[in-house]
């Protein structure tokens, strides 16, 4: 396949994964953004910052390299470009990044708190809890936020020795979730998940705040059940 | 009635039962099944596994028998076909199961709470609390764990001495509900009312945790106008 | 205009009522039922008993008189008729009834709270807190119980000394709420509000469980805002 | 462009403003109500008085100079008019006006707590708390209200030393919130993401109640990446 059609493509999945989110109900006005990286070419595709969800086309998205610079398109790629970029340089397995200000999600990111695995739905999709980053430093906020955003989102998932393949999010203290998976369109399904899960398992502590987790072998067992080589759930 | 016709419409009503699921905001993504079971035939029908909803068909649904061997069919069943068996040899009365993940009766299986009659609206459906299981063991949760589940819902069920038709419904810890009823449309009806109630009673236990339950005269006022010899709602 | 239009009227705006309480999403499966009545004939009609509400037509609705024998209807009436009936009785304004399992009414009926007044949405609509009924006895519930239900709600507003035109709702313990007004759909409304006022209210006591009432000056500010000789909201 | 065009695109400004209340799910039945200015011609239009979102069109606004006087329109005007017509003259910033009871903002008002600025999606709207008004007097409810209720939302931003640009919302004590903006659409947007931070924060504050403000950098870092002169966020 030839580059520029590579490159469409890249377009065409990212503006359908951008307007995926706002099906799923994880948008309100222009919060949230997703991206694609074709790891072949080294590109990414983004969502531009503060357009509507309304007019978004593939043709709308802004192409930009590894190092962040713009190399196709007409306008500003979303204010948090840099931290999608760090994600994808940090974690070369990874294929889509989400950000969104889901309403439970950010809750939890708010009250500086990870979101605890308590039951098998997480497990299906997260092998363990969703950490949340420490907050930032004055000077990381004053230069260069975004690509910090993205460093300290690497240093929690890092500090915790976790796999970006088990864990694949992060909640941002203050601010709310970044999600990647293998694709865009995954990571959007996988952010409708964590938001899902955000909202269960407030309630689920409001019943009964003192309870443990679960034992890691139901964790190990759900997850495994989905993802890896002894899979057996869907039609493989 | 010819087998062949027996077998397809078991089919069609064991679809449209999980389409309805869907209908009533129970499932997200896959997270979710229906099945049914004809007894004089002895087998049951089930959706396949991680198949989205928007492309069931009666075809595609899975023929089991009572051993859990497929008799008919070209897809993998559910992953949680194990489960759905188990019910339907130890539970003689029931024609339909129901699984979901749906949202407040998820919280109260993950806090390990079970859900409490709390009001005339639960006693309409169930003639008590709705249990919630003990965590299964490693080695259940290891080795055979589908069918493990259907055994710690079936004890759960036995140990609390509690009639599959007058409680029809058990929360698995840290997992979510399991529902049965007469046949597969009706169960997804009782699932969905018990996820009302899982809603409902949470926020009356935030207003009033001490709260007891209401007298056993009431509840059974409740459930007996409903069912069995003495009911007068409806048209009967 | 002859009494066969009469109740064709009556039959009409009961059916509408009823509809309208599912497009407000007061309802799950058949949990509600709206009466209406017409004082100068003392004719009832109300929903049918258990009849789902997408083949509801006006000629499905039942006619009562005042004592509750059925006049007109092939079907039985909804099988909470007789708290309808009592309250026509007891309370001579009322021209509309309305009974749902909505859900944060529900929530708080069960924790046994009256819903407290907390802000003026509240008092535009009721003069104070909705009362909560006490517990009914087991003679009460085991004989002629929905006419007891209907006594008990009297009972709570004449013991507390309020006006049904001012506090136009009760919460029946651990059951739901009754709302009443001059008319079917209007009584519809004021369930609603009510239903939106037990969410805000359920929220507003998380945040501050201490919260004593609004000053009585401005309850009665904007319930005479909107009703009675100074009411100036509106076109009037 | 003359005066008569001026007022006819006010009207209809004011008026979309107020059907996209709707849309945004900010009112039910007809608690809310969205004005506007024309600064140049000193008259504010403004939704007419307890009348239905369906009937509403550029007609029906009713239009009043800065004194309060009706001016054009054959309605009475909303019945908060004088609060709004007090927020014009107090704030010459501003262009538009919106008051709802939005079901998590008017929980925080009758919980008497101002709205806290727990992360990044509320500093990108207000740089700071949204602050809750004191109760008002008995002299102050009896006589003048809603010209009173005015008076006390400015008295509370003056008090605390806010800018109306930086934190353009309030909410009244017992009553809910009132927002305002650069024009009505504007406002309507803001009022939203006002409901929106108010239910994510009640989330925040059930799951970590002792959780302290986020780092006063952190606020001003996103207040400044969407406003004034070095704003990089969008397309500008």
């Amino acid at each position: 396949m030839a580059d520029g059609e590579r490159i469409s493509r890249l377009r065409e999945a990212v503006c359908r994964a951008n307007l995926d989110l706002v099906d799923k109900g994880l948008v309100i006005d222009t919060f949230g953004n997703v991206s694609g990286i074709d790891r072949e070419l080294g590109l990414i595709a983004i969502k531009p910052s503060g357009v509507g969800y309304d007019s978004l086309t593939p043709q709308a998205m802004v192409v930009l390299d590894l190092e962040g610079n713009k190399v196709d398109g007409d306008l500003n790629p979303s204010s948090d470009t840099k931290t999608h970029v760090r994600l994808y340089r940090e974690f070369p397995e990874i294929g889509g990044v989400v950000h969104t200000h889901s309403r439970s999600a950010t809750a939890w990111a708010q009250a500086k708190r990870p979101l605890p695995c308590l039951g098998t739905t997480h497990a299906d999709y997260f092998r363990g809890d969703v950490p949340v980053t420490r907050p930032m430093t004055e000077a990381e906020v004053v230069s260069d936020y975004e690509r910090n955003t993205g460093l300290v989102i690497v240093e929690t998932i890092r500090t915790l020795d976790l796999s970006p393949v088990e864990v694949s999010a992060a909640l941002v203290a203050n601010h709310g979730p970044f999600v990647w998976s293998d694709d865009p369109m995954r990571a959007v399904e996988v952010a409708r998940v964590l938001e899902f899960l955000a909202g269960v398992n407030l309630s689920a502590r409001m019943l009964n705040p003192a309870e443990p987790a679960p034992d890691r072998f139901l964790i190990d067992k759900h997850f495994l059940r989905k993802h890896g080589a002894q899979a057996y759930y869907g039609q493989k």
